[in-house]
This record gives structure tokens, sequence and C-alpha cells, in this order.
């Protein structure tokens, strides 16, 4: 596995007259895999079963469902980035985890989405109204979490928090209103997926930085760092779900396609396309009965000719570019930009 | 009105030598409907229109519907009790009444209820899905109204906030699981209501109190009031149900009877009934297809026969006798205690 070949710990020189005020620092980095065990264990210690049940059960559930945990280890590489102990970090990472699993919750009763995770979603398993109450204790309890930081910590890490959770709630919102919109632009797209996915990247890492007491300025690169890499990763989803390996994508290859769904790929064909090329993609988005495997393949030859798939392909890296750009900024170690570099560019190989 | 003839004014006069210390503080209270004219005032004020429109339309919509406004009331007069301006306190006021809206909104889809205040409920009027995402930014507009305070005093109310909201939610979660089981002790029935009503009556004063940065002892007395007046009030929401009069009490006499609700009424009416008495009331509860004005007849006659009705008023009584002795223990001015003593009589004379 690539994960195991990234190497565990950097140590690096201390001159004796710093020693002192590193002290209670560390010197080392963690691998990503040790990470995710550091946060599994300490969610399963957290794992007290409260009452009402009805309202506990399906929030332990769906904590439990796995997935690959990525906003916490962020949170919690971010603070070993400014040299802190990731364990300073632990109650952070699992409010951004609960707030993201509430999330799901609630996308999942709006998409009436069955599965998640190859598993019944919350609703499902209960019924809708379970959802609903649960997620909203799940949203209660991410706020609790953070009650373990002192004062002004305390105030940063919530109002990053709040304005994160309100431009999540924003972003869903614009997705849903595009399915019902035929003239959205990129630029508008681009600020959902900022705001549905990105922003929460970004925020996860500022997290970090916040508990290790980073100067805002770095608090706010390593923001930006996170935001660029969601916006590369969202868009490289939407490119992979047309032009991916089967083999490795994970989901289907053409669902979007097949929904109807407005992506990057689908806006820069209308942009770019000719009249005729416009039309066509407009008739097959609209049409309800349709051989799946012919419609996905007329589109995505549309997507070629259009030229699209390469403006997205350019998106993609222009962003990730961006996200890269800003890491050179940022006042730390070589090794720690390199250990960001390395999860980045893990990230956009799908490696994690 | 028993309001208007409430004295607006109380001035009491100020030795010199602390008048420097008053300088900022406020010396005198207002009367109720003052304090909903300076609430509504500033709702009015704060309501910019945001987008995306679908996500704060409804949210507007429903903090204009009306109602008394009584928990942002309380807000607001608990900061002058401690003689600090109601001004301090607006935020505060907004965020415990956008959080009461919020609860509202998913209650209301939980319920699956078609009006509220006379209107139509958010869910009916937009969808489930636009119900549940506008609740869940409310829930995260309340947090984000307590940026206004500094550091501790921000962290006092919104750790408070969070420990009440996530109380409503289990009270909400037993109020439903009781629905399903018929073995609800009058304890648990006691804890049900405590939490999913009375607790923000008393966290509503008491982030007053925190505003007017008031003692800690002071803080916990008058959120007993609160919690206590709150717990008693509900208790009579149940006996005026049934034995209320139709004129004044606002909603259908009897509902309660109607919906099988197992209310103290009728859960005392279990615990003090004969074999018999319990077999009747548990035979009406159980009935699908049944005249509904007979049916509450009949229960109604068990509530009396079994001496329920009579227990259940003492309850009230008790409940508002505690709250009530919970105020000799404040340590603020005879008048600022009767204005308190007032809002719960009128409060339990349903004058407001």
């Amino acid at each position: 596995m690539f994960l195991a070949l990234f190497i565990s710990y950097f140590y690096y020189a201390c001159p004796l007259n710093i020693c002192s005020i590193l002290a209670q620092k560390i010197n080392k980095v963690h691998a990503i895999t040790d990470y995710q065990a550091h946060f599994l264990a300490y969610l399963d210690q957290k794992n007290i079963q409260k009452e009402p049940r009805n309202l506990y059960e399906p929030i332990e559930y769906i904590l439990q469902l796995g997935g690959k945990r990525l906003r916490p280890v962020l949170v919690l590489m971010a603070t070993e980035v400014f040299d802190v102990p990731y364990t300073k970090a632990l109650d952070a990472a699992l409010a951004v985890e609960v707030f993201h699993n509430f999330s799901l919750i609630h996308d999942d009763i709006m998409d009436e989405a069955p599965l998640r995770r190859g598993k019944e979603t919350v609703h499902k398993k209960w019924d809708i109204n379970t959802g609903i109450l649960s997620g909203d204790a799940m949203l209660i309890n991410a706020y609790q979490l953070f009650e373990n930081y002192d004062g002004s910590m305390y105030k940063s890490l919530t109002q990053l928090f709040t304005k994160t959770a309100i431009e999540v709630c924003e972003g869903q919102q614009y997705d849903v209103d595009f399915e019902e919109r035929d003239d959205v632009t990129i630029e508008e797209y681009l600020k959902m997926i900022e705001y549905k996915t990105a922003v929460l990247v970004g925020a996860a890492l500022q997290m970090g930085a916040i508990v290790a007491n980073a100067s805002t300025e770095d608090q706010h690169r390593i923001y930006d760092f996170g935001r660029l890499l969601g916006i590369a990763f969202q868009l490289q989803d939407d490119y992979l779900d047309a032009f991916g390996d089967p083999e490795t994508f994970g989901k289907q290859v053409g669902g979007d396609i097949i929904e109807n769904k407005k992506t990057f790929l689908y806006l820069k064909a209308l942009e770019q396309g000719t009249p005729d090329e416009r039309k066509q993609l407009e008739g097959l988005f609209s049409l309800e009965e349709v051989n799946a495997e012919e419609k996905v393949e007329m589109v995505k030859g549309l997507y070629e000719s259009t030229q699209s798939k390469t403006a997205t392909r350019a998106a993609i890296e222009k962003y990730t570019k961006l996200a890269f750009e800003t890491l050179s900024s940022l006042q730390v170690s070589k090794e720690k930009k390199e250990m960001l570099q390395q999860f980045g560019e893990m990230l956009m190989n799908r490696s994690v």
C-alpha cells in the first residue's frame, strides 16, 4: 500500500536554546493511518450508551459505519503541523466528524437514499422522524465537544464551526435549487461545491491550527489550502464519475449522467459547445426513458467534442496547484509542508 | 387589559456614593408589552433578506408568524432584574426565539401538523426537505447570535444553550417513545415535560442573568424559578385541555383525550383508579372508532372519579408554589422579585 510507504516519523534537530520551548511540543509527524487509528480509538472510548436509546442508537450506528475519517484526520494532522500534540485536538476532530455525519443523515433523508457506505441509511433503518431528531442532536453534540477548550479558543473554534455549518446548509440548498434551474453558471456551481464540500475541509485544517495556537495568517493559509483542495477534489469527483476507472472509482461510473446531474462537465460542455452540441446535450438530459449505457456513451462523447473533458482536467489541475501554492507561504518546517502536500497528492490520487 | 395595568416603571433611590457604579445600569422595570414591542422591533431590524432565498424565506416566515414571544421577553426581563439594560440581551433573546422556532418546524414535520398559529406549517407551505434544512440553519443561526458576547460570557451562554437544546431533543424523543409505551410512570412524564418545555424557560431567564453578570447562585435560582414555572405551566396545559373554558383556552378542549395522549391526568387516573376504572380508561384510550364527544365526557368523568383532577390541580399548585419560593432567595430588590412573581401569576392565569 502507498500509505505504508509514507514515512512515519521525521525527527528534526532542536538547538539547545529553544528546546525548553519545544519541551511540550512534538517533533514528529504521524502517518495518516496512525491518525485514523488514534481517532477511531478515541471515538470508541467516547461511545457511552446514553438515554433515550431511540435518540442515541442511530447516532452510534452512523458513527460506526466507517468511512475514511479524512476530516478528523485533517484536524489532528494540522495540529501537529504546528508542533502541538494531536491529542489536544481529539475533541475538535470528533466534533467535525459528528457534524459531517449529521449532514449525511439529513441529506440522505432529502435525497431519499436507501444506502450509506453499503448499509441502510438511518431513516431507512429507523424512520424519517428518527433521522431528523437524531441529526439535530448530533449538530448540538458537535458544539458540546468544543466545550473542553478554554474561553477564547472555544470561541474561535465554535465561531469557525458555525460559519462553516451555515455555509454547508447554504451549499446544500443551492444544490437542491440547481436541480430545478437551467441557467446555472460555472461560477454559481463552483460556489455551491465550495460551500457544500470544500469549506469543511478548510475548517478542519484551521481548527487544528487554532488548537495549536497558530498565527491568524497561518490559520487562513491552511484553511485556504483545504478549501482549494476540496474544490479540486469535488471537481475530480465529477470528472471520475464520467471518465474514471470502474475498477477503482468505487461508485457507478456514469451515475451523474444517468441522474441528469448538472456537474462541472455538463455546464462546461454547454458553455463551450456549438448550438447543435448544446441542443443534443440538453435533449439527452431531458429524456426520461432511454438506454442508460447508450446515454452515458453519447454524453461522454459530447464532453469530449466540446472540450469540456479537457477543461475540467485543467480546472482540477488549477485548483490543485493553487492549493499547493498556498502551502509554500505557511510558516512551518519543510517536513510539515511536505506532509500536507503528500496528503493532498494522495487525496487527488484517491489512495486514501 | 391586565397588562396595561402593570406598572411601567419603578424608580428607586440611589445613594450618591454608588451612583457612579450604577451609572451604566438601569433603575426601572418595563411592562411585558414593552419587552414584546422592543423584541419585535429588533426582530424586524434583523430581518435582512439573505441568499439562498429558498433556505431563508421559510425562516423569515415562521419568525413572523407571531406568538407571545414569552421566551425572549424572559431573557430581556431577567437582564433588567439584575439592573442591566435589556438592550444588552437582545441577541440572546433572539437566539432563544430562533431556537424555539427551529424546534417548532422540526416537531411539526414529526407530528405531521398542517397548521401553526392558524397558518400553514413550513413543511406544508414548502415541503419536508425545506423544513429540515431551514430548521438546521436556524439551529446554527441561534449559535451565531451569541457571537456578539465576549469570551467567557459567550461560553457561558452557548454552554447553557447547548445543554438546554440537547435536553429539548431528549424530551421530544421521550414524548415520541411514550406513545408506544403503556408503562410510563408519573416520574418519567414529569422528566419529559421538564426537558421538552420547562428547561428552555429556565434557560431563557438564566441567559438574562448571565448577560447581567449575576452571581452563579442567582443564575441557578432564576433558572430554577423558570424550570418549575415551566413544569407548572405544562401541567396546567394538560389540565385545561380537559377542564378548561372553551372560550378562553385557545385550543380544542378534549384534544388530548381524542388523540389518546398520556398526559398527567391520564397517568394519575391509572395510578389512583380502581382496577375497574383503569380497565375502563384503557379501554376508552384503545378505541379507534368512537363518538369523540361521548369519549371526552366519559374520560373526564373518570379523571374526576379517580381524583386525578384534584391531584393534577394539587401538582400545578405545588410546582407554582415551589417556583415562587425560589424567588424569595434571589439577591435582588423587592420590586424586581415582584415583577417576576407577577409574570408568573399572569402566565398561570393565562393572561399572557
